[in-house]
């Protein structure tokens, strides 16, 4: 008996080299949303990305927010009794620096080895494009799609999703789903492919400090001021015990153990050797009292993500930084409320001031919850069957430990059960110099969301 | 009876609008020593500077270094009896980021108030400039100098004097002096004249550490990574007792306190108010078991100058950075030997890696040990004379926090006892955005050369 999904297979197969020049078109707008100046980057892949929903033969709504617009594309014609699905991607990417380590220009899409590089090629517009491509040649082949699908596309994700996030009341009625699936996600490798069925929430702030009104020079007040860098790393250093839990009082109010039998259906694989192999990283960090793939999506953190004060060049410039700067987030499990959780780190590094620095905490828009979906979900096991049918290996069914903030939102606004797909490999360097994506992948993609609609369907 | 200087006095009125012309001409020259793309502007300043030193009526001579040359001119026809004065300026000057923070161009000279707004106005140039025409004028006015001189003009003092360090040697026979003037210095006040007899020494060092081989995602692995700005915040806070005092072991051994009775010869003057005022500043740092003055000059420290690491722009970016940077540097005082202060501060804290993050120290060139002279000089009295004269107020001796690690050298090669002189002003913000220099003194400074060399040479 011949598989519904063979005749899209070869579809894919016919039409390779398109669908590879229209990914590389996508990639080479530089759609970065927390930088001013790629706005009409941005308002320019947005509107191709919209021709491109159009040509497949989805309706396309164009919803304004106050950052960068949102594409609202459904195509809900599979009849009542088949289940809806709102499928969630980002056109947006995250900034470029350290420019200086790119092998080749961040919007300038290289295939090397079979690998596609350019920033955005994993997180998400490769899971975006093959979404799009999978939609479309289902309804060129059957001129119907198996379940109601409605499609949202935003452009503010690496920043948070605060536009999307104010809209999302309004929109409630567009939004009704039974399943939310979010296709932002990677897989632990090509042979072990997963459905993630949790993510951790995320609150992030900066860090000012100042000390005087001008840098001061540090042989002539060296020994008089309190240096406001000394006084960060005091304060940095003091939020953290030796254990590596955080020294935070009322952090882990409210964080509760998964119950042993739903750990159980979860995958914990971890490798200390090929970590290292990986990352160039020994897996040194965090609370050592939990295992390592534990604290990496079960446990809640606190990482500075950057400091910035003073003089950084070569050679030496003996100043007194007038002022510096922390960037700092927090991964949030189930049971932490993420303006509870910034307002009690704002509050403890505020306190920690020493005399003659002024230090303010700012909360940053674009907090999350953590997301958790049980294994039970019906939307979860059609995926996980998917998975099994493209990659030929037994699927696994994780909680990571990244952060889609809109994900508990969405899903609780369209009354849907969330599950979060997609292709992406730890190795991709989403977020980092050389990002990259495999060209086999975007098939694998695209088979997926074939495969998963089509079971869900049934 | 009309004094020697009165007709030196008249020819600067005279041709103070043409001198002022010149010095903008030298500020125009964007002279960082400190970074490789301003060699040719280094180059060119120092070509101007030799061309004005010879139509001053000075012999000069270029010697080559490993880094910007240095340019040495001498006029030593007063005669045997008389004492021979080498005197030391330098035509580099300090980087200019925050670029943003100026209110004009730092190398487009702009006068304001009658201050002069410039990279260099103060720190050196503006006290080089005037060195040079009191030289000019003095020849011109008499056809002699009252002393032997040798001028010492050098491109490398802002980043440790490397290259004229390393010639000192073979220079030797050149150097000898009786006396060493650094004209590279501030006073208190324009009501505060003051001869620095001392300086702090210096060491200074890069600390650099890795956990990754790239950036990674701080959701994907935050909690199993150390990130190495945790790890450094840990050990640059380590670094430092609660009373401001450094908390390495050997770091104080040798240090001892001034005699009293040669303390009480110094002036301490120090208004918390007044600097606040200045500076925007408490007087809140360093080791609060001793006065702020004192701290400021007597006693040495370690300051952090620059940290680096992850993401420091706007927004925020869920990094967990590869690497970071932080820059370091110890003022030492009299019995700290600068190799051995570096080393064991590198030892201090590269033993505190933690598991899973390189980390290490280098330290950089430009070293050197305080300098200390006693109040009972001949040529620190005859300069305290000259600036009572010019300034009308009572002149101070003063150790200074700052450091000119090459003094110290210096003075032993020429087997010379050395003072420190100049106009500069703590407010003129020497190292930092908006560097200025008053139009008056240039004339202020022409007058304690013309003053304090006359008086050198009865």
């Amino acid at each position: 008996m011949q598989s519904t999904i063979d005749p899209l297979k070869e579809r894919y197969k016919k039409n390779k080299e398109t669908y590879i020049q229209e990914f590389l078109e996508f990639l080479h707008f530089a759609s970065i949303s927390s930088e001013k100046e790629f706005k009409s980057d941005l308002n320019n892949c947005k509107d191709w990305l919209s021709n491109q929903l159009k040509q497949a033969g989805l309706e396309v709504e164009e919803w304004q927010t106050t950052g960068h617009p949102t594409l609202f594309a459904h195509h809900c014609h599979a009849g009542k009794e088949k289940p809806t699905v709102l499928i969630y991607c980002h056109y947006d990417v995250q900034p470029v620096d350290p420019i200086e380590l790119w092998n080749s220009p961040p919007f300038e899409p290289e295939i090397r080895d079979g690998e596609i590089y350019a920033r955005g090629s994993s997180d998400d517009k490769g899971q975006c494009f093959y979404v799009v491509k999978a939609l479309q040649d289902m309804l060129l082949e059957k001129g119907s799609l198996p379940v109601n699908v409605k499609l949202l596309i935003e452009g503010e994700e690496e920043i948070g999703s605060t536009g999307l996030a104010a809209i999302i009341p309004e929109r409630k009625a567009s939004l009704q789903a039974d399943y939310l699936v979010v296709v932002d996600l990677s897989i632990p490798s090509l042979e072990q492919p997963a459905v993630t069925l949790g993510t951790r929430g995320i609150v992030a702030m900066t860090v000012n400090l100042r000390g005087s009104s001008e840098d001061l020079h540090s042989g002539q007040l060296g020994g008089i001021v309190y240096n406001p860098l000394h006084a960060l790393v005091e304060i940095l250093a003091s939020l953290r015990n030796s254990d590596g839990s955080i020294a935070i009082e009322g952090f882990y109010d409210g964080v509760t153990e998964l119950p042993e039998t739903e750990k159980s259906l979860l995958s914990f694989d971890f490798d200390p050797e090929e970590f290292k192999q990986m990352f160039g990283a020994k897996a040194s960090g965090g609370e050592t009292s939990y295992p390592p793939a534990e604290r990496a999506s079960l446990r809640p953190t606190l990482e500075i993500n950057g400091i910035k004060g003073g003089y950084g060049g070569d050679g030496f410039k003996t100043v007194i930084p007038a002022e510096a700067i922390a960037k700092i987030s927090c991964r949030l499990v189930a049971g932490q409320d993420p303006e509870r959780i910034g307002q009690l780190v704002k509050k403890a590094i505020e306190a920690k001031a020493p005399e003659g620095i002024d230090v303010s905490v700012t909360l940053m828009a674009g907090s999350g919850k953590a997301a958790n979906t049980k294994p039970s979900c019906v939307a979860a096991k059609a995926f996980a069957e998917a998975y099994e049918k493209v990659f030929q290996h037994p699927c696994q069914f994780l909680v990571q430990g990244g952060s889609i903030p809109i994900t508990a939102e969405l899903a609780a606004a369209a009354e849907a059960e969330s599950v979060m797909i997609g292709v992406g490999l730890p190795d991709d360097g989403i977020h980092a110099p050389n990002e990259h994506f495999g060209v086999d992948r975007i098939e694998m993609g695209y088979l997926l969301i074939c495969n998963g609609l089509s079971l869900l369907g049934k």
